[in-house]
């Protein structure tokens, strides 16, 4: 069981993404992630994939992909070999007391408050998984009202 | 036609995202982007869909998505009580002379230079959509090697 990052580019059919999703959906591979946005190009968008399982369905999938009307292009991405990214929204139970304990370790992770009240704190972070993961780690302690990611989206260097 | 912000937590199961997908899809109901990663609870993910489209349909839809044994909540978000997130990656053609007027509009709108090649050059961008139609629309003069969405993910404020 290996993850997987694919990266698609597909025309903005209706019901593109649910044909898409249901391929891996059939064969019960499971999606860890997926984001979709347009491209400079309003007719196409680029969808990122992350997904975990064995290398021989994958093949499959990705032939199944190949054949969709819809899909332009299907590249997997390369960790070692491309800048990987997502975007996190967290929103946090913090009194006046321990904000300052929060605000320290936001800034260690070069994270950004962007929102406080009475009872909550909200901050952004941008980074790869490892530095995601590692903020929340250290920020477990305090319970979270509200957590989202954007999942990854990944272009390879030079 | 409105723009609508959906968020919802759903059950990781299976085929979970094609279904819901798929509800848009069968009503021609356009998804503008879709994001959707693992919460704090691994068996829940949080998906943040943009559409566009009629309210009324978009009543019918969310009856359906209520319907769905995966769907835990769906909120609406609206814009102006939330705060609302993307992140770009952008990679543009450039050479050694005209690669600095990229960095400093980059600079400008907090952008990141993540990668340098003899002939491109890659930013990041995070910011809400305003930030990042602007930023694209200043280097638009640029060619576009590569360009990547997360789609956007909200949070309601407080």
């Amino acid at each position: 069981m290996k993850r997987h990052i694919l990266s698609l580019m597909v025309e903005n059919n209706s019901g593109v993404l649910s044909r898409v999703a249901g391929l891996f959906g059939r064969r019960g591979y499971n999606i860890d992630s997926l984001s979709v946005g347009e491209t400079e190009n309003k007719r196409i968008s680029r969808m990122t994939i992350v997904v975990t399982g064995d290398d021989h369905t994958l093949e499959q999938i990705k032939k199944q992909l190949n054949k969709l009307i819809d899909t332009l292009t299907i590249v997997e991405i390369m960790p070692e070999n491309a800048i990987i990214k997502e975007v996190m929204l967290l929103k946090l139970k913090a009194n006046p007391s321990n904000r300052s304990e929060i605000i320290e370790i936001a800034t260690i992770f070069r994270g950004k408050i962007i929102d406080v009240s009475q009872e909550t704190i909200t901050v952004l972070l941008v980074g790869d998984e490892t530095k995601i993961e590692g903020f929340l780690e250290l920020l477990k302690q305090f319970p979270i009202v509200e957590l989202v990611r954007s999942g990854m989206i990944a272009i390879e260097r030079g």
